[in-house]
């Protein structure tokens, strides 16, 4: 299967998409610009989403349930906000079909035209705001600390399996204060989950930072983020917090009572990541043979082979796999046991190589005399012949060290491709290399727009913690106290 | 809070909208017919989904996602489905909107009207079966075991919380095999997967059966269902299981290598239940003090409330509390400690009562010195006192019992409410006291729809277990080989 797998280095966009494809992950479907998100690809979205939702949990929030619709006026509330979103989404204008009276099929009913038209949620601020503003009184009601895991669409010209497709799957995060500190440690609170959840699940190293103001959510005061750096040396945004300030609670008449007895606006976040994570999972990690995933984040940790020729020789594996599988499971581990008779070892080898599952056990009648087992590690694709008793415990170790070992690798690579730029004709050659610039910036958006339209690169974001350093801005001279992100992304 | 909720004896359809506001549970939105399901509620629905998405792991089925879009000619493609689903639905007819040039606010952009209108699925038969066309080759690619969570649109005309809404969750099965009979058997299963569920979790108890041609879900060839009795005496579906014989296949054409190898097309089902079970289990279990949640499908299963004065009363109360809440923990028992304290004990106690949690714990200074503590348990209003050692041990008995009485209590009131009704009279009568009918019906849908016309009365299954008795059809008199059931309906 493995076969005619797309280089990396070759065609890096095809070696993306055929992954996708064969790996079972996901396809395009009929409808332009959505995908199809295969078994494979769902389960490990589901080990995603379960990581994240203990861990929304954990920090005290409740998960809830918002309508799809947003009513055209809704989405005019906000100004900035429906600059940002009102314009590229799905609108439904008709509640009913009927049959074509000239001839076949069906066509829209006229006489059931909305008298407001309804957006499919791009997201749901205006949705959610609008049903707090029934939630809050008194300051005893807050916070409200809120997720919700749903779809959402934005009628994307341009799509990519996971990076970027007109509907998605996501958790929004919808909190309300009662004072803008605890709004802005709740989204820097959420930042942190994010970037726990990426670096320790997902095993991609990211920076954190705050965006400027040209690549701020529509309706924000200030939007953190977390960036990933894939192997092709471009960016990825992999999730976002936003600080609202009052501009909701403002725009849907959100006011509660203080403790000073006062009427005063809620202060809001919002944060969300989305199945792109999904693409930044499968680009930070995978190598020209297929998958390679986190062990934390694989659906099938384990594989085991049998390698045989006849039933007997199956038979008698088979009986020495058991015990083997069952204290897998009994350590937690999910584990299959390819025991299919309608392809050959070799090509299973390949198949689950392709599919990332980290860890292979192989198991011929020679092991068996030996009292040995292969096994085999995906990240590394290393081998060892190892004994049979005991192999539970190496699965184990292997396991912990591959998940650290991922991470190890992945933040080598964004190490080796992190440059530290001081002159314009510097820049221009190595954006073209790829990687994470870190130059000077005059703080103004009219550079930041005329180094993107002269070499596609934005800011990714301002890190958090960046330090302190006088210089001058890498395009126009002005001084600057410290280094932003650039890179061009996805 | 429970003042004021009024009575199911006297308007049992305002008791109904009251719980489900006053528990917590959902709320209107501002969109027609679409609700907004709250925390307390969805943490109820999340845990209905782990039960029901283990079992359907169990059997074997996988994860995945479909697009939200259907376009009109997919929907035109099986007559009967198009005939059943592709009227009452929300219609995306344009992806933009652009800023009114006459004035404020957004208008629809013209110049982007799609070529073919996007139905929002009311189902997924057909985008599902359209993607099948492309993984379907070899009897070795079937079964297909496929479920998907998501959110569907039909648009109703009359809707109330949880049971009949525009919007609502579900999931949806759709399987491939590659004979009739494995078909028919997944059907089966499945339906037994749903009773088990109901039965055993939400404690409801339930008739199988299979539909009428009338009651058949559009696209079928069998329905079966599973059906609850309300505490009004009307009946509420609670799942359907449908064999589709190889209608879609057809539609879409899906056609596979036999092991004959010769061409046939693939055998389909599908099955589903939604948010419409929390209306069933709401309306099975609860009284005039509020939501009666058997212990399984409680979010909060027991609540600890100090009952004290003095600052120094509620830190000797919550040093003696904190041991019970690890121990309770530990046992898998989820537990919430209410020591706020801006309500009155008296009030906390009507609130969890309002909320349907199992046990309530009471501890105030007298227990403390006498070693005790209050015990009240939600499905039968009992309470007593008992040593506090050992009271972890009390409270899994009671949570163990509760889920099993609580089911015992609908059993009850099902057996008390089902009727073998012989004459038309008696059938007339019978019906406005509510309850199962249990008549004998000549087979014809003539006849179906003219007892409906004048009782509002509906066949609700042809129970599966029906006993072979001849008798006569209680409308027209035609012979008729078995009873089935009849009652109004949700």
């Amino acid at each position: 299967m493995a076969k005619g797998l797309p280089k990396r280095s070759e065609n890096y966009s095809e070696w993306y998409n055929e992954i996708v494809k064969r790996a079972g992950l996901a396809e395009n479907s009929a409808v332009r610009g959505c995908m199809v998100i295969k078994p494979y690809g769902y389960a490990i979205w589901e080990k995603m989403q379960r990581a994240l939702d203990d861990m929304f949990k954990a920090t005290g929030h409740e998960n809830a349930y918002f309508p799809l619709f947003v009513p055209k006026s809704f989405l005019e509330k906000e100004e900035e906000h429906a600059e940002g979103f009102a314009k590229e989404c799905a609108v439904v204008t008709h509640y009913r079909l009927k049959n074509n009276p000239d001839g076949k099929g069906l066509i829209v009913d006229p006489n059931a035209k909305l008298e407001e038209e309804l957006i499919i949620r791009p997201t749901s601020e205006a949705v959610i705001w609008n049903t707090y503003k029934g939630w809050i009184q008194s300051w005893r009601d807050l916070p409200v600390l809120i997720n919700q895991w749903c779809n959402v669409v934005r009628w994307e010209m341009r799509t990519r399996l996971f990076l970027r497709t007109t509907e998605f799957l996501w958790q929004e995060g919808h909190t309300a204060h009662a004072t803008s500190e605890e709004a802005v440690e709740e989204t820097e609170k959420m930042l942190g989950v994010y970037a726990d959840f990426v670096e320790n699940w997902m095993a991609v190293p990211v920076l954190k930072g705050t965006k400027t103001a040209n690549e701020r959510f529509a309706g924000a005061v200030d939007t953190l983020c977390i960036e990933g750096l894939m192997q092709d040396g471009k960016a990825l945004q992999c999730g976002t917090s936003h600080f609202l300030g009052q501009n909701f609670a403002k725009s849907f008449d959100v006011k509660f009572v203080n403790k000073e007895n006062q009427l005063e606006f809620a202060w809001a976040t919002s944060w969300g990541v989305s199945t792109r994570l999904m693409g930044a999972l499968i680009m930070a990690h995978s190598d020209d043979n297929g998958l390679v995933l986190p062990p934390k984040l694989a659906p099938i940790q384990v594989v085991i082979i049998p390698i045989y020729r006849s039933e007997e020789d199956l038979a008698a594996i088979s009986e020495k796999v058991d015990p083997i599988i069952n204290e897998l499971k009994a350590a937690g581990i999910s584990v299959k046991y390819d025991d299919s008779d309608n392809q050959r070892s070799g090509w299973k080898f390949a198949e689950y190589e392709l599919r990332g599952v980290p860890v292979r056990l192989g198991l011929g009648m020679r092991d068996l005399e030996g009292g040995t087992i292969e096994v085999a590690r995906r990240d590394t694709l290393s081998k060892e012949t190892v004994p049979i008793d005991g192999v539970v415990v190496t699965v184990k170790t292997i396991l912990e060290q591959m998940q650290t070992a991922v991470y190890q690798k992945a933040l080598r690579f964004r190490e080796e491709n992190t440059h530290q730029i001081d002159t314009w004709e510097d820049f221009k050659v190595q954006i073209e290399k790829g990687g994470f610039i870190m130059a000077h910036w005059d703080g103004t958006s009219e550079t930041e727009d005329k180094i993107k339209n002269e070499t596609k690169a934005t800011i990714r974001c301002i890190p958090i913690d960046a330090e302190e350093e006088s210089g001058k801005c890498v395009y126009s001279g002005a001084p600057s106290n410290k280094r932003v992100v650039f890179a061009r992304a996805y």
